[in-house]
């Protein structure tokens, strides 16, 4: 299960795996500019993600997490809205990843400046989506991408036991090598 | 009750109200900082959150929360510890309060610049606590102290239902007096 929290609007995607063949399963955003309230914004994220969390049992979660933002009052406001995102995952014992945008757009796309349009129109053609039954929104989109980003991520040979060598290591993770 | 959330140790503190004078029903921090993952942290912090709302059913909840921090990283950090914490609070309909460090103090001691040493003592004054007998962590006491802010900003009448007059509306409630 991939989110894409924001304090504005909440993104959320599942994949189904099967074999080693990601399924898109459920896509969607949360609305959250309608509810006044700052607490009733978090509760209806609370809600909505131990819903989703209850309906469709995800073995891990993935979260797109900017870890750099204008200004610590918004970054205090994301964090909330991180943290109760966290809790809907953590109450049930559900892993959490996390990934920045930049690495999820690069994942995705291979370009990690690539537009929100290009992230939805890149996974459209991985996952055989049709583009015009997407929802409108483009942080399910994200969240999507952001759960594909973690299933290839998590698909990479573990470096301990698989490279026999530091060359093969270095050819196994490339993105290890410190320039 | 009370929390006060931070990333390293989480204070909370029980208060009871019999009529109207307030009761410490139990105080105490949630040391994190032996726990090295960031996520075992927020979900700890959930559990134990989660453990005492189940236990002493609160009414109310109120958190010592600072607007302002050194940097974003810190506040997507502390935004997360608060977000886990009042996730707990939430997934049971309690309403949260928040209050500034200072508002606490200001409110308790009568003066907003007081140390933790000088809370910790009017709070012991107030709540006839024995300071022998208190937790070493003064987290636990600050929790006690948002708690007892909370429960004096409660009482105090509500201007709606109360003040006849703007004037007496100001008497009331000086701090709402934009300078």
């Amino acid at each position: 299960m991939g989110i894409d929290p924001g304090t504005n609007v909440m993104g959320y995607g599942l994949l189904g795996i099967n074999g080693k063949k990601p399924t898109p399963i459920v896509l969607g955003a949360i609305e959250l500019n309608k509810v006044g309230d700052h607490y009733l914004r978090l509760a209806r994220i609370y809600e909505r993600i131990t819903g989703l969390v209850d309906q469709y049992l995800p073995d891990e979660v993935a979260i797109e997490a900017p870890f750099y933002g204008k200004n610590v009052q918004s970054m205090l406001k994301l964090g909330r809205a991180q943290g109760v995102a966290m809790a809907a995952a953590l109450a049930r014992d559900i892993p959490i990843a996390e990934y920045a945008p930049l690495k999820v757009k690069q994942v995705v796309t291979g370009n990690g400046g690539a537009s929100k349009e290009q992230v939805a129109n890149m996974l459209c053609h991985i996952l055989k989506l049709d583009k015009e039954k997407l929802p409108a929104m483009l942080d399910a989109t994200d969240a999507l991408a952001v759960a594909l980003t973690h299933f290839y991520e998590s698909q990479k040979p573990a470096a301990s036991s698989s490279a026999k060598s530091w060359e093969q290591f270095l050819k196994l993770n490339p993105d290890r090598l410190r320039k």
